[in-house]
């Protein structure tokens, strides 16, 4: 039904948060809420720690301004730069 | 009540997404939330990479665009490859 | 309050999916998401595989088709064979 | 504020399910989900196999019949047996 | 803030439910769920076995009877006596 | 961005918990549940017994009476102490 | 796609809830519930301990007081340090 994939050695999940360090994020998270921030420190349960931080209203603008916020890995739905890589 | 099936070795369900890679998949996410994006890498926990992704509205049309987006495996509801297979 | 039953050696419910295999199934997932498709592999967590798939709408007709699916065993709340076993 | 019970060797709630083997029984699924079913299989995590199932409505009724269906035991609230044990 | 507690041995809450075997108890279930019966056994997990159950309504009115159910431990929020203990 | 915290010893969260023993507590539950009583017992899952208690309504007045109830830790969103600490 | 990130010794995100310690904070926790108070203590499931607590309403404002609460890690979204760190 679809051809065999050479078995290349795939990057881990995990590991590619590491090329979104130092960069602005947006984080979806459970229960409606949204997150944006500079990622400084992740872990392997996706526990992230943003920097210069927002909660985000539904149309992305800033609701509520943070320092700092840790957030809890358990409640990631998605991670992704906000700006499209080069 | 049904015959028994020959004990054929099955793929694990994990591995199956080999064949997604490097193809464009959505993924439909807890919280009514749907993502669509090339598959690009994975992990035994469905943690996913999308690259050139974006969230998608209700009738599937794209709301949000990102560069690359890391899906938490625990959120996945199932994923799919966009186009039937021939 | 009720007899004690004759401890025979039951299947396991997850070798009972063996029985499913190559056959339409349908499974009823959280968020009130529903898919149905031929079930071509499966593991010990429930994660499925579903060829010929397809999402369903309240009343059990096709909303979204799709080649083949991968479905998260932690997301599912049951299984069944479409047809009735004879 | 209670006198001390004796302390009796209690029967596995788990192991109770073997008194509803092969009777009718009515689990109560997360979701608001019921179904209806000869249980003909189940396992340590309450994965349950249901002959001659049913999904239920708010009243009760059939709503939709199964030959089989094998639910996943962490969606189970409750398991009763539907006639009143003598 | 507060003074130390002399550090005597707790009983477990687990079993602390001891206590409450052969009675009358009401428990909390998630989904808005809430049962009452005897409580003839449990476990660890807190997996309950309960006879002349019944599933209640909001007032607390029995809503449907059962012989007896198991309640999956997972799904439990609290477990009261339903009577004032003397 | 924040100056480093002499790494004093912290007392663990859930020990915290003994200073609350035998005092009326309030413990906020999932599904939108409240509950208060005396915490006579507590476990590292942060399992509760409360006697004397109460579920409470929106405004946290009590809303049914129980002699005890045995709380399940993984539905406890946050438990406080009634009063305020002198 | 992205160059290479330096592979610097990151943080652990736990770790930097140390420099939240005795500051004032707010914890976005399941259920549409906001809590605020000064850490006083917390561990690696994100268990927390806040002192001169209050739980907020939807604007941010104070809605119930409590000297002291302990909330359990598996229901925190995220946590932040109120003031933005100079």
């Amino acid at each position: 039904m679809a051809k065999a994939s050479p078995q290349v050695k795939l990057p881990s999940p995990i590991k590619v948060l590491t090329k979104m360090l130092n960069k602005e994020v947006v984080a979806r998270l459970k229960g409606g809420v949204a997150v944006k921030g500079v990622l400084t420190a992740y872990d392997g349960c996706m526990n992230l720690v943003l920097d210069n931080a927002a909660e985000l209203d539904k149309s992305g603008e800033p609701l509520t301004r943070y320092g700092r916020i840790v957030v809890r890995g358990s409640q990631v739905i998605y991670i992704s730069a906000v700006e499209v890589a080069p």
